[in-house]
């Protein structure tokens, strides 16, 4: 069971080398994290006049081949993702969605939680919806999890006119039952507790075959994604990892004020993932 | 400063003793809440052969001025809330809104943090935050909070076109140095770790008067409100206590699984609040 970002890195020491390309990596933080990367990884800083500049050229180095994962140092995330995203020269494939996937190492959980979508997608329709849990499952596959279990986050166990989202989770209930997102479970609406507390589940009376025991929640939105992102790290010793999907590459794009050891867990996850 | 529902209570034995009507007390933890509660106040116990007619019943009880607080026993919260927002003979006056406020008592945070709204409202209209605001920081002032520091959550720093109810902030601010919610800080928006520290607010170069030391959160929806509770007491050993403000008096109604400790610290925070 993947339970600590040391079991991430240590998998990977085992694994296939890939290559980062790192964008105007010139603060403190993302230089360490890069040097603790190079034991695993290549290495590609890319620097120029402007960060426009460094942008565009790193971008068009994934698509040349050169790269398999793009990395923020000192450029502002709109700055990057202008370039990931503008539709000639960038990388996202047409009718693809970007959205956020995190990972957290909590003290109190027994294993590595993800979560979506905490920094990108506001309000994310029926089929982001659907685009989130498929990347979450895939990503999960990758890192070992055979079979993940997954919750569809809401702050009841039902819905209502007031959330018209809520209908759109038994349709992705069902497409997980036929298989549509390979092996996983997904169970919801329910909320954050009973997803990951079997006690807060037989306290509410409720029955989940998540039992208490998600791999990952889906928000129902950025705010609540969001809160529960800086909850934990505000509140816990919670370690994290951050990574935009939807892009032909894993973008990382960390928080001002992540420390080393945040910044390469991110990397450790995008290695993971690919 | 208000650091402890311990402190709260050995203010309260030293206090006014209050009236509470209790609800269908008939589950062992609402019952054990009270017996703790009886060294504080006068309890009322109704019950009748409906839960209908004790929820009718106790309502009346508050309109003749025979109690002071309405606490739920096992009765659906649904129920007793059909009885106090009735239009002829309930407790809410017209204009009002009903919100739900919590206090939480954080391992890691240095005072009492006042949330609203994890329960009842899905997503505050402009006018129902600014009452938010009104009964966060008249219950601050109740419990010798002089100058509540509150912030505005919000996911990120700025609003933007998907987030109109953040330009409602801006007023919420001017209406604050005004002074019409009496003596206060209001700020944001921030999100929740920016509201809370000092070095997040640094690391993200922002400056605010509330400087990290939040008293009160007011959230964006109950998505984020609820998954702040939630995640808190799931990860960490918090306890917090729950109360609907709105009506003529403090509402006390318990999740199901809360625990005697729960309930009364639900009770400590009502009798405080008058």
């Amino acid at each position: 069971m993947l339970k600590t970002f040391e079991q991430l890195k240590n998998r990977q020491l085992q694994g296939k080398r890939h290559r980062i390309v790192a964008v105007c990596a010139n603060d403190d933080a993302t230089r360490g994290a890069l040097q603790l990367a190079e034991e695993l990884a290549d290495v590609s800083y890319v620097n120029a006049a402007t960060p426009e500049e460094a942008a565009a050229r790193a971008v068009e180095m994934i698509r040349n081949g050169e790269g398999d994962i793009l990395m923020k140092g000192l450029i502002g995330t709109d700055q990057l993702l202008r370039a990931v995203l503008n539709k000639e020269t960038g990388l996202l494939p047409q009718g693809r969605i970007m959205t956020h996937l995190a990972m957290a190492q909590i003290p109190n959980y027994h294993k590595m939680l993800f979560f979506t979508d905490a920094a990108v997608i506001p309000y994310p329709t029926h089929e982001q919806r659907i685009q989130q849990v498929r990347y979450a499952t895939d990503v999960c596959h990758a890192l070992g999890i055979d079979e993940p279990r997954i919750a569809l986050i809401h702050c009841a166990e039902h819905g209502g006119k007031q959330f018209p989202f809520v209908d759109g989770y038994a349709e992705i209930r069902s497409m997980a039952e036929k298989g549509e997102f390979g092996r996983c479970i997904v169970d919801g609406p329910m909320d954050v507790k009973c997803a990951c507390s079997r006690k807060a589940l037989e306290a509410k009376g409720m029955q989940s075959p998540i039992n208490g025991e998600a791999d990952v929640l889906i928000f129902p939105d950025i705010e609540a994604g969001n809160t529960f992102y800086k909850t934990l790290t505000l509140c816990t010793p919670t370690q994290t990892a951050g990574l935009l999907f939807g892009p032909q590459c894993p973008v990382i794009v960390p928080s001002r004020g992540d420390t080393v050891e945040g910044k390469f867990n991110s990397i450790l996850f995008a290695l993971a993932s690919l």
